[in-house]
């Protein structure tokens, strides 16, 4: 997947918009981007970006959708053994990132949401209603909130340190290796049992 | 403690020195802050702020040690059986982060760090020279400089997602429900088996 999540082969107008907005996103911000930005980056007029997603909000939310792919993902990781539920979950958000050199559309979403409050909230409200959240209720453990914010809390902790702050012993061990490391406190966080 | 990071009591000039460069680093950002503001904040001559730390570089770094004190953390950390040391390092941690309507000092470093890649250098420095790194080689085993990026990696997680990006669940979790949930993940991190 190239960095800006557009998929090889033929591409759509919708997937053109989208992979143009999540550059611009990720340079430039959300509260710096504009509509008609993103619509020149693309090629096509700022009213067919309109026509498509509606105003920004929703143009982020669907780079947002497009990156984490709810109606893929959600079913990967439930597929298989309860027990790997953290590596599966570990590995694709490490797939995600990308590599350190090269890091895909996910961290751009990340610097969105340093700088932006609302692109926060944004961004909050996917991975509580249609990505971890929804995860932690369909494995029906108690807490499912707080297990869903607890696993967001230490890959967002992976991803700053291994690609903004650039911890040296993070940044040269490769994903097979920090995906074992990590798996086990993703699967404590989302099935293990509730502290007292 | 006060969010300045100033003990209770009578202050020494150079402890107000150090409260006024936290406060300073805290609201306008590393870069941004100079020698001379920190000075006029301290109510002392720019010159005395020179003969006590030298350069911002070095005020920095004094500020950083003056809210994580290694001299006093790390033996607390060590001190008492090793299983509980997950637990210690979580307490430790969300001590200095603080109330999520108060933070603590530290949540003024992050922010220095988040804006300026030298801040950021100066404290990846610091934890690995002087905090988690020295805890790890102390610790005797294997990975340490892995071990400590890890361990940071979840307390960085912990404190974007429950302080910045301010995920509900995080905020309305009190700090020692938290220590009980992550305490199990630092635990493993720092001395647990290595994976594979």
């Amino acid at each position: 997947m190239s960095r800006t999540g557009r998929r090889p082969g033929t591409s759509t107008t919708r997937e053109e918009i989208l992979a143009a907005a999540a550059e611009a996103f990720s340079v430039a911000g959300y509260e710096a981007t504009s509509m008609r930005q993103v619509a020149a980056a693309a090629g096509v007029d700022p009213a067919l970006v309109r026509r498509f997603f509606g105003g920004k909000e929703q143009l982020f939310s669907a780079v947002v959708t497009d990156v984490f792919r709810p109606e893929q993902a959600l079913p990967m990781l439930l597929d298989g053994p309860r027990a790997g539920l953290g590596e599966r979950l570990a590995a694709y958000v490490l797939g995600l990132l990308g590599e350190v050199e090269r890091p895909g559309p996910l961290l751009g979403l990340m610097r969105s949401a340093a700088t932006s409050a609302h692109a926060a909230a944004l961004i909050r409200t996917f991975l509580a209603d249609e990505m971890l959240g929804k995860l932690t209720r369909q494995l029906g453990t108690d807490h499912p909130e707080l297990r869903a914010a607890l696993a967001a809390a230490q890959l967002v902790g992976l991803a700053i340190t291994r690609y903004a702050v650039r911890v040296d012993a993070l940044v040269t061990a490769d994903p097979a290796e920090l995906t074992a490391w990590a798996a086990p406190a993703l699967q404590r966080y989302l099935t293990g049992p509730a502290p007292r």
